[in-house]
């Protein structure tokens, strides 16, 4: 079954699939985070994917979980809200690089503050469960430059 | 037709239409409100659909669209601007939920400041006119809960 | 190749596809401008698309480039980031426009500051290079009103 440009419906019509389904990964995020479910906001990633930020290394579900349930627990609760921006999203076959921008806001008496911002490049790959992040790299927007970095390779599926 | 997974093309194809049916009528909120046109914030309902806030509880559209001509008029005029953020969007045939973050922002005299976060769970349905929302339910981020505990819905079509 | 509804499956997947180029066109933005490379920016635009914004105009990708790299190097370097919103897409054949928030955080001392809060319409037109912007217009939230003029074009491709 082959459209009049040449391209099959079927394959045509996958890629507007995982292009739907990275958006909807990646938008469970910050519910999963803020609803204090470390086990759903892990099960983002690959079981061995990793998460990498400017503070730390998180390596696996298990360690990802730990983390997001430890610090709901201790820091987050109820009072911040994870907020991730929209995608920009490129598709290579079974691969896909998304890039976003994540906010962290914190309630203050009179209103909420942008407590954190981050840029986001988000290294998916499809798995035998659908798409699933192999790696994430957050780096805080500062002076370091590293949210610049990332954001250069936002263009490149295979950029490092 | 039906493509090698067995899965009809046309089925899928529909099901990608919701989506971003879903995600288009969840993006006319902002816009809408702040160009204080409150019959088109309202249509995003049905005609009895509901708008379930911790302060207020609106039934149908004609209680939306009032309430959002009055607060335009008398608070937000041209200093306030509802940004939603990327709706996360589960289909189940006729019937779909997008749980989302939504701000307020409001202008000060050096920039604009974050007045309101919440959680929203929009409860959409498809009618003859379109997607509409039956039920839309926001929650301030605050130490109620409220906002967590619908964030732990957002998996589930039927969570309640 | 016509469906049960008698529209042509390819006609309707292009319509689909051309959303998620438009949207992928928007939220490739940020990312291009905060990595300080305005050339990619200014690709977002036809060859001679307008950049027309409260306080200045800018015709064509030489001048968009040129502002976006001399503000980079001057203003916004590594403490900030243009965050646009979820665009609302009409679609009309070889024409599209697309309405979204944009928002410019800026780093402070203690978290970040919403500098800059404004509404956005993207004119966008079909080109033998994909989707391109032939005139953004983005207007402050401000008591000027032009925002939320702006916004009330937001359900009409044709507004002016």
């Amino acid at each position: 079954m082959v459209d009049e440009a040449g391209s099959g419906i079927s394959e045509r019509l996958q890629r507007v699939e995982d292009e739907l389904d990275i958006l909807r990964l990646v938008s469970s995020y910050g519910p999963a985070v803020d609803a204090g479910d470390g086990e759903a906001a892990a099960n983002i990633w690959t079981e061995d994917g990793i998460y990498d930020t400017e503070s730390a290394v998180w390596r696996g579900r298990a360690e990802i979980a730990g983390m997001i349930i430890d610090t709901h627990e201790m820091v987050n609760r109820d009072d911040v809200a994870h907020v991730l921006g929209v995608p920009h999203i490129l598709l290579d076959g079974d691969r896909a690089v998304a890039t976003c921008y994540s906010r962290t806001f914190r309630r203050r008496d009179d209103g909420f503050e942008v407590w954190r911002l981050a840029a986001n490049r988000w290294e998916m790959v499809r798995t035998t469960e659908g798409w699933r992040a192999a790696y994430r790299t957050t780096r805080l927007i500062d002076a370091s430059g590293a949210a610049r970095s990332l954001l250069q390779r936002a263009p490149d599926i295979d950029g490092s």
